[in-house]
């Protein structure tokens, strides 16, 4: 069966991590030698800045594609470009995709009825990335519409073989403004996660995960842990390692003793690593990648020494 | 000035109607005189459906902006198509923004910090509809992730002269799963109310309406009362009138006396009239645009005769 699940538990094993890493090209924090032509800045278009992400993107994932099994484009940077970061995000995908990589589209899409059921079909390619216009494995959808506006996603998830992740509890520090309100003697976010379990058990095989995850904030560990034992059923996507702050011993409790039940995102701390240290002293900027590949590395072990993940080698 | 509220209000005075109308193409209702080539069905494809959806909307856009100050183009449905259709949703925005229409691009979007930045760059234009790749005046916006995640949209929105409207009560028929639970003591809704009226009324003129709108649902009538009394300084979104089942009786409480503060939307209703009775009878398919012209036209009657906006002509 090559279904999400499937799929992306065979990744995480034969990687041997859970590591994640985020894809969110930024024109401000692109190596130089990419932005400048011998020396003078390029001029700015939003053609010229899509080319340069595809360009960024494909060799940030031909740096880890033997080291992870995951990526998340984001869709926003792509989209603040215009329709060529739109084909720029399918070009990222389609890429990804033919390294062997899971991909989890960062869109959180989210409407009521046919409209849900649209943005499905643009993005949940499953198994097979000719399947959507934007082939991806798996999608970010927000829950506020209500649980039968999720139905149509998880509808088009099942038949193609893709995954979700619903929105749950969210790593920005203004999260609990909505998530944390106490709703019926519980915060919201357990409210939502209770659905999004009902949810990835009626769609799963028996106790396995199922297709439906939830995606919960590094950087609350309490409630990261909360949740993990809330969901069984669910697959976690936990966003929030590293720039924001969270660490691995915060992101533990998001794995089964197995080391499966998660994948732990970086974006920014990898892709761009070049420019922070140790690697900014280590390496020079045109060799960028070399900082890509060591900073993936040290967040692999990282997680592999102090969560579940180190049971996966 | 030139900023949202204040072009709000000349369009919807200009028109007398708070009448909009939205553009969800689907190639299953498109006339067949569009989808068939001399009685032979067209061949389907991304960029052939693109292709379709511009035509189509830009034909429903001549017939009904001489009528309503307002369209709503519905991303989802051009996102379905991938590159292509975000392509075709820019010339749809472009041709209904040189035909002198307000566009409220309905894209659901919300993320967190720099990421919320990027999609609000990339949609929120303003007056000048070159400022921005998807130049639309307005753009809707989820609230789950919490107000701060909020307010880069609403920077970007006072920067350009630019709305938004945030999802606040959805018109479909599971908006309350999470959206009534009560929250100390109150709906969640209501609570993302208060903090839509805080954004409001710190980014308004005085007693006027701001650049931070609500989405409520006309399928919620009680609820749409409870809410305009909660929000003054927050122009309403107000869809579901018409297929989804809303009357202009239901959304007669979306108005102050004077006929503004909201806008009502209907898309099916208008653009695929054509199929309906008593179009269906009156018209032949050829014939489509005069439907739409004659559905915009009773429902712009329909909200004269039963809300304050009959006080707008």
């Amino acid at each position: 069966m090559n279904d999400y699940p499937t799929r992306l538990r065979q990744a995480i094993q034969d990687k041997g991590t859970p590591a994640c890493v985020g894809l969110d090209p930024r024109w401000e924090h692109l190596p130089r030698g990419l932005t400048e032509d011998g020396g003078t800045p390029i001029t700015r278009s939003p053609a010229v800045e899509a080319m340069l992400y595809v360009d960024f993107c494909e060799r940030v994932i031909d740096v880890v594609a033997p080291l992870v099994p995951v990526v998340k484009p984001q869709a926003a940077f792509f989209e603040a470009l215009g329709p060529s970061g739109a084909a720029a995000l399918e070009a990222v995908i389609d890429h990804a995709r033919m390294a062997g990589l899971i991909v989890i589209c960062d869109a959180k899409r989210g409407d009521i009825g046919s409209t849900a059921e649209a943005y499905a079909c643009g993005y949940l390619a499953g198994a097979d990335p000719q399947a959507a216009a934007w082939g991806a494995d798996a999608l970010t959808v927000n829950p506020y519409l209500g649980v039968d506006t999720l139905q149509p996603f998880v509808d088009v998830a099942v038949e193609r073989g893709a995954g979700l992740y619903v929105l749950v509890r969210t790593s920005n520090p203004g999260a609990g403004t909505f998530q944390d309100r106490r709703c019926d003697g519980e915060p919201l976010y357990e409210t939502v996660a209770r659905a999004v379990e009902s949810l990835a058990a009626q769609t799963a095989a028996g106790d396995a995960f199922g297709p439906v995850g939830a995606v919960v904030g590094a950087t609350y560990p309490d409630e990261l842990a909360e949740l993990r034992a809330l969901m069984p059923h669910v697959p976690l996507l936990v966003p929030g390692y590293g720039s924001q702050g969270g660490t691995a011993a915060d992101v533990a409790a998001a794995f089964q003793p197995d080391g499966h039940g998660a994948v732990v995102n970086s974006s920014r701390g990898v892709i761009f690593a070049y420019e922070k240290e140790p690697y900014r002293s280590r390496y020079r900027p045109e060799d960028w990648e070399r900082a890509v590949e060591d900073a993936a590395r040290a967040m692999i072990g990282d997680l592999a020494e102090h969560t579940p993940a180190g049971s996966l080698r």
